[in-house]
């Protein structure tokens, strides 16, 4: 009889093992909610653009974190400042999926210190991150993902693409002149005019308006679009624009928000609000006095004669349009200016006053060897264009000075 | 007796022109107190250098600018803030010589700015300062160049002359250890302690020692001399001094100044005084523990550490050296990190704690690949050194820190 029972014996034993087993595997599930191998510098660079959106210093912890979703050997990380949001994706060897946030300067600190080749980042219970590169070893507390704010979903169906490149340049060339006067928000935005194919970028301040044109891929007549996008959230895109000219981004505008999808990574902003100014009634083409100028020598001259303006640059400079030259004068505590350029006159002579740093905002961003501009009167203001084409436009407004 | 008297009738009218003729000489010989044609480029080199010593917003505006002085077809410049002084000399056309101060910013932004090739620089009545370059003439408000302080004369006999690559180098080697701490001036600045042909440059904060030693061009038996210079002085000479193998420079020590001459320009700085740390005793060849170690590796790796210690740094990084290896942890709020390196290990083995800023600004400052670190026990002091020679030697604390 024993003999026959003998092997029912280990059964319980059996049981134990099977539970104990079954529980090691539990753990190891629990253990293991995430776990990624990639390349250091791969991700340092995602990790580097989506940064751009991440806070700092806020009273919400979690906005300063960046998102890590690893899901079927695609990592997607995200930054979310609630203004902008910008999400980035690239392939890893995902071997666990999961979520989790981790503050953005600490985890980009580590990543661009770590050995070159490849990062093992785990989830380990607690909410702790385990990052480990070579020999180094880190362990880090983090933040569940499920309470880092969702990038808002931009509904539309039609898009515009041009060239990063394109698009890069557009910014850097109208951006000085976005306001920094929050009493006005919708003036703190670029106008992105879509009309016929190009687009119209647009920004205003009390004193000036900076108008750049280009063409779009898509031709064909799309709707007619436009939107008024903060100015910061346009600062960090340029920064992640490509400077390469095959790489293009393309636009949505949805009711509340605009997406700019460069392919490896996107950028969500919101709209701001608002009626903004009517700019194409605002550039005349009449003018009373044109001149054409090198570009280049009319930079450095305003440079110099802004010199003795002293501190914030506030006091005007003058100018004096008299057949072939144009005399640039200022005259302060610290002394005078005096400056003599060639240029090309059509119309009346002008004397008129301008705030330097206007004049030089304009023409350091403008490519152009040589530059049109047209005034009206010593009252009005005057408008810097090209040679040839409608590509930008710069209007300043004069200052008022007795004679 | 008319006719006879004709000849005579002029003679008023001859004095009167000849008066005017003088007076015009006189108002020539005034508006032509300055006169100096001169290269934009090479006046421009030397501002910026002699602009190095003079003062930002300072109770006496005099020490804000760069002294003229024009005199036989050279133009010396002079910056002084009465703690250090330079001068740098240059050739140019000078048709009138004179003597005049200018505000460095204006002067220095002025010639920045202003178009390649000869500026013109003279000095108008009322100490108004006329620089002219191409078409642009600026007219700046200057001061009598009496007023500016005269630099101190060093006298001395003695010269100790080094290349001035070398002084460079020492001085980055061991600047960032120089005392910030004003409750004991002395530690504030650099031992320079010349002997046996030698220079040896020593600086100490609470913490940490950092010492150098290079040999002088002149290898005859001079007088043992010793100095303490401000830091300041020091950091300010550093960026003047040439990274030129063949340009060498010369050290006077006076009683309360130092000159060092670098053939075009000259740094002069008061000495500080008061009874500096007497360093040799304090470098010991003992150990009880003794290891090699890669020194980039072990940079990168306490570079790591020192992340999760947040903000100033202030947490301590723990070392363990075993065998053949070296353990550096650290645990924050932030979290941990666990870093392995190869070593190797000569003595007993060893748990000590360090600041890791310390043994970073240590470690950055070599350039060797290898470097051999002596240790005594976990509560005195490391020193690291070169494999071979006695170049350099950084003693560094230990922080206590419980089990």
């Amino acid at each position: 009889m024993y003999r026959g029972t003998y092997p029912h014996y280990p059964q319980p034993l059996l049981l134990l093992l099977y539970i104990i087993l079954l529980l090691f595997k539990q753990i190891e599930g629990d253990l293991l909610i995430m776990k990624i191998y990639c390349n250091q510098e791969i991700l340092l660079n995602n990790i580097n653009i989506v940064a751009k959106a991440c806070s700092s210093r806020t009273a919400m912890p979690i906005l300063e974190c960046i998102l890590i979703n690893a899901k079927e050997n695609e990592v997607t990380l995200v930054g979310n400042n609630l203004e902008v949001g910008i999400e980035s994706t690239f392939e890893a060897d995902v071997t666990e999926n999961g979520l989790i946030a981790i503050e953005a300067k600490i985890f980009s600190e580590i990543i661009k210190k770590m050995p070159q080749g490849e990062v093992e980042i785990s989830l380990l219970p607690n909410n702790m991150l385990s990052i480990i590169g070579g020999k180094a070893k880190f362990t880090i507390s983090a933040q569940p993902g499920e309470d880092f704010p969702k990038l808002p979903i931009v509904q539309t169906q039609t898009s515009y693409t041009l060239s990063q490149v394109v698009l890069k340049d557009m910014i850097r060339q109208t951006i000085f002149s976005v306001s920094q006067d929050e009493t006005r928000p919708i003036l703190t935005g670029e106008m992105f005019h879509l009309k016929n194919g190009e687009l119209n970028l647009v920004s205003v301040d009390g004193f000036r308006i900076s108008y750049r044109c280009a063409s779009l891929y898509t031709e064909q007549s799309l709707e007619e679009m436009e939107g008024v996008v903060p100015g910061k959230a346009l600062a960090e895109l340029n920064k992640i624009l490509s400077t390469e000219a095959e790489d293009k981004v393309t636009i949505y505008f949805g009711t509340n928000n605009v997406l700019f999808d460069l392919g490896y990574s996107k950028v969500v902003s919101r709209l701001l609000e608002g009626e903004f100014l009517k700019y194409a009634q605002v550039f005349s083409n009449d003018y009373e006095t044109q001149i054409t100028i090198d570009r280049k020598d009319l930079l450095m001259s305003i440079e110099r004669a802004a010199l003795i303006s002293k501190e914030g640059r506030k006091n005007p400079i003058r100018i004096e349009l008299i057949q072939d030259q144009m005399i640039i004068s200022s005259n302060t505590d610290l002394g005078t200016v005096h400056e003599e350029l060639d240029i090309e006159l059509d119309g009346i002579e002008l004397k008129i006053a301008f705030n330097p740093k206007y004049l030089i905002e304009a023409l350091k961003s403008i490519d152009d060897d040589v530059v049109v501009i047209n005034f009206l009167s010593a009252m009005a203001p005057c408008i810097i264009q090209p040679l040839e084409g409608n590509d930008y436009k710069y209007l300043i407004l004069p200052i008022r000075v007795t004679a």
